[in-house]
């Protein structure tokens, strides 16, 4: 066995595993692994030179494809630059498999060039850290270097998923001779089965006749990918228990859920609006008393906030497996299901109100089968839903529906206002505007990426146009404002059929220019750049605007327009500085025979501040 | 006592220890840092958006003053961005304080914006990692914050230094009130007077009568800042022993020597060309018994593979503290001294040949007293040298000039080779040649500033013209090309009144571009920019290039130029691609008045390759 065969396995175990994606960054090191893995017929390579903007593209297309994508790149470094997504996809829950290339180690610390050291590069940041052996002569040796590839697979897929490295330690000679074909495997591969927790129906009864008895109970959804079954379950659960349901942009409940959309269930959105009104009788209205949590972050710090200070009696967090955050100070107790189940299963836990009596045996119904994620296998029949309503008492139906009202009404008032606010004529050209106009043009079926920090809190306000079917994406795992765009351009890689529509801006877009610095054409890639020419954000807050320190050490004013990024890189470049422009420009940008475009919104930040001061002040007085 | 007393206070403490200069990356999280900074009067603080840029620049800031920097940046995986400079710190003993920006521990996995891991951030490549108290209202607590500053930076700065963090978790309110001013203090620091071991004196004749004694001695210098007074004493070591002396370019022994410039006694800087003329006879004659080295990695790889081949009986490292490398796979003995007061006291250690017989009370001298390093403190009056040659005898003196002249013959034949092969008329365009021409016109009292990892290459084995005073860096500590172009800001930051030039690559450049992307004026930077529109250093390797996935998977063509990267940032562009339009760029492009300058040097990769495989025929086939 020649002695590189065991790497050129990589490549074959990945495949079986599933992996069809790498993204290299070239080097010499790396050689064994660029060769394997560029030969290996079912996988596609791209290759990115700056390996910060190539982890967040792998990062991009894992987000994108829902499954674990490998990043390769030579040793020294190189790694360090892929710390940044390396912590995003552990905190957004995202599987990478990270190949660094290495020297073996008698060569560690011993001068040579582009040496480091590359064990457990990413410390706390990873889900783990595989060494493969640097001599792979001996057959145990070889068993290792498989079994442990294999392992790290299933190790970033595994709930809750994030990113692996493996490092490689590598002799000379990398090359093969001219000519000489590799070969791939045979290999072994293990995989571990996808599987659910499942409670005992006891405890589900217990959990169901609390949150029937419970007159405020409140259900709020963190970042989650759109999944249309979990959101068919969510409505029927909050049908049948009269239960408010909010979520921000980033939990993607606005999409349609499998079967038919009922707009009476439909989730609430407009948190970032009306938590924003100083009205102590809202405030009370919307108390929870048990409150309900899947997903990860919040964008809403208006509903994080309340909540914290709300401090409900119970609060209660599903999720299969991992470390729970008490995000809201409150957290009691933890359910360990798949959200999907628990919202498809409660209400059939439930005995109906006219049946509360111990069954004859006295004895609990069957432990109920938990389907697995979806995302992962084709979807187990589900369980018939028995009927909504049916569930509660007419005193609890009373109960219930007084809590839910309020909620309703403020989302409702908070959609008109809006409306009115944003509606208004005789606006200075404001980048808040900008995006409330340019988000009615996205199309359909597109991927709507906000960057952080002020494009994501801006979209978060003003949502989407009702119904609109848009997926909406977010680094907001460490809310980085470091790979905003590479996480869109992988995206964009992923899904050539899709439009991915990325909002950012002006720090967040110069800082990760290199996201363009590759040769892969992403016609489907929409920019939207909200140039402020400053870190606009800190002009919005109070602390730091009124500081002599402002300009020079919060904003960071900075000068640069995107004319000459979009002239490298081939980007059709669209600059707007009035509405008028505006809407001339967005009908041209966004059509699908334009290309990969850059519309480019200049505004002034003391504007964009002054204005979205109104809006604030407004808010504030206008509530009724 | 304010609660943020005891941030407030860490400016101080830096100012006290000595630290003037601080490169900030904005942000919420770290704006009470920001402020402390920003308000004290002796430190000048520079921000720069991206945080990879701004380590870097933070690092040629360093390395230019010979003095400690201190970062600060946000939370999040702000600091994460830093991790390829913190490295480079580390490998290349460079005193960085990296303060970072944190919430308190307890918001650590709540699922809160920008919060990751960032205990011991860097790992293995910090020398150390504080954790700055998050509640200093208790006494002991802010003794403990205090003292943990001052510990940070004495510990960057103690030999061999290195990159710190300082991780600073922060609650709110960051503020102070609209008009309030801080104090700074009053602050007690520690300082660790610098000391440098001694060994005693028997020792120290044992190894001048080893050297004596030795007819092949050799001493090689690895990286190492210029040090006027070390290259003094090395030259004076030399002449007394007779031994050749030998250095990359990054050596810096180039450079005149503290009192006079004696060209008898000048080191060698050639290896890169004679060390690739495959003639036994040559290698042979310069093989050594014994090697002695200081400074850290060699560029010249030729050298070091002809030094781990020849397996030297006895290899020597001075070294006055830290983890050793076996370079060489040879090492036998550890000097722990500093090279100046080796190369200074072992031709006083020697009794003259004359008296070889036990001084009357048969005892060894008197210790020496050790100097302390020349850059931390005012040198102390040196011995006295007791005049060269006089410590060899006769036949001692003849061996060490057999071994010496076959060293100083290849370095002259090289010289001349260089001369010839270079000057010749009917030259392609090509890079190698461009570089030549375009290092005759470095001005004196230049900083050249070599990327990796062709550019650094390449200089090695042209070398600078004879008697030209230029500082040579290069990150070689790690070889990374991440950050040399921020690092050559940092220098030109550093010293306004010095010229810096940076000779650097596509990849490097274009991979870096973000540190131009700041408010701070650079008028005495010169970017030497090699385009080849490839990573074209894969073309000069056998094992790439007789590979099917050169172009795409090594090479990795890009088709960027650098004229949008100079109008974005205003530096004057000068494009060439002919040797006629070099020669008449160079004056223009090294005029004091140009300010700001980028030559963009564009060149063919398949030509580059053709024309430099033919000087490596060449040099193969020319030596006599």
């Amino acid at each position: 066995m020649s002695t590189l065969q065991a790497v050129h396995n990589i490549p074959e175990i990945c495949a079986q595993l599933g992996i069809t994606d790498v993204v290299l960054s070239p080097g010499s090191r790396c050689a064994p692994l660029t060769i394997a893995f560029a030969r290996h017929p079912a996988i596609t390579v791209r290759t990115v030179p700056d390996e910060r903007a190539a982890a967040f593209i792998g990062l991009g297309l894992a987000q994108s494809q829902r499954r674990a994508v490998a990043l390769v790149c030579t040793s020294g470094t190189a790694g360090l630059n892929y710390a940044p997504a390396v912590a995003e996809a552990y905190f957004q829950q995202i599987p990478l498999v990270v190949f660094t290339a290495d020297r073996p180690p008698e060569w560690i610390d011993q001068l040579d060039g582009q040496t480091i050291r590359q064990t457990d590069l990413y410390g706390a940041h990873a889900k783990g850290s595989f060494t493969f052996p640097a001599d792979t002569t001996h057959p145990d040796a070889q068993w290792h270097a498989a079994r442990l590839v294999s392992e790290a697979i299933e190790l970033a897929e595994q709930f809750p998923a994030g990113p692996v490295q493996v490092n490689v330690p590598l002799r000379e000679p990398f090359y093969p001779k001219q000519g000489e074909e590799l070969q791939f495997g045979p290999v072994r591969v293990t995989r571990e089965l996808p599987g659910s927790p499942v409670l005992p129906a006891a405890v589900l009864q217990e959990l169901a006749a609390a949150i029937r008895s419970t007159s405020r109970v409140l259900v709020v959804a963190g970042q989650h990918p759109y999944h249309a079954d979990l959101l068919l379950a969510l409505r029927r659960f909050a049908a049948a228990y009269q239960v408010p349901v909010v979520g921000d942009l980033i939990a993607n409940l606005h999409l349609p859920a499998a079967a038919g959309y009922d707009q009476r269930n439909r989730p609430l959105g407009r948190q970032d609006v009306f938590m924003a009104v100083p009205e102590p009788g809202l405030k009370e209205a919307l108390k929870p008393e048990l409150l309900i949590t899947f997903g990860q972050s919040l964008i809403s710090k208006a509903l994080k906030l309340y909540l914290r200070n709300a401090r409900p009696a119970q609060h209660w967090h599903i999720q299969p497996a991992g470390a729970v955050a008490d995000t809201f100070q409150s957290l009691t107790k933890i359910v360990r299901m798949e959200p999907l189940d628990f919202f498809e299963l409660l209400p059939v836990a439930l005995p109906s109100p006219h049946s509360l009596a111990p069954s004859p045996g006295g004895e609990a119904p069957q432990a109920y089968t938990a389907a697995p994620d979806a995302t992962r296998v084709a979807p187990v029949p589900r369980l018939t839903w028995p009927g909504g309503g049916a569930h509660l008492t007419e005193a609890e139906a009373t109960a219930k529906g007084a809590y839910l009202r309020p909620w309703q009404a403020a989302e409702n008032w908070a959609d008109g206002f809006l409306r009115e606010f944003m509606g208004q004529s005789n606006q200075p050209f404001n980048e808040f505007t900008a995006i409330y106009r340019a988000l009615q043009h996205l199309p359909d079926h597109a991927a709507l990426h906000l960057a952080n920090s002020m494009a994501v809190r801006y979209a978060n306000i003003l949502g989407l146009p009702a119904g609109r079917m848009v997926e909406v994406f977010a680094n907001r795992g460490t809310s980085g404002i470091d790979g905003c765009t590479s996480t869109a351009v992988g995206a964009a890689l992923a899904r050539p059929d899709r439009p991915v529509v990325l909002l950012t801006g002006d720090v967040a877009f110069f800082y990760d220019r290199n996201a363009f610095w590759h040769n892969y054409p992403t016609p489907n890639l929409r920019v939207i750049l909200l140039n402020n020419h400053a870190g606009g954000i800190f002009r919005l807050i109070d602390g730091p605007r009124q500081q002599p320190e402002l300009e020079e050490f919060f904003e960071t004013r900075q000068s640069l327009r995107a004319e000459n990024t979009a002239r490298d890189f081939g980007l059709r470049y669209l600059p707007v500085s009035t509405f008028a422009e505006l809407e001339s420009a967005l009908p041209v940008f966004f059509a699908a025979e334009s290309g990969a475009a850059l519309l480019e919104i200049t505004t002034s930040s003391p504007t964009n501040a002054e204005f979205f001061e109104q809006y604030r002040a407004q808010v504030r007085t206008s509530f009724s």
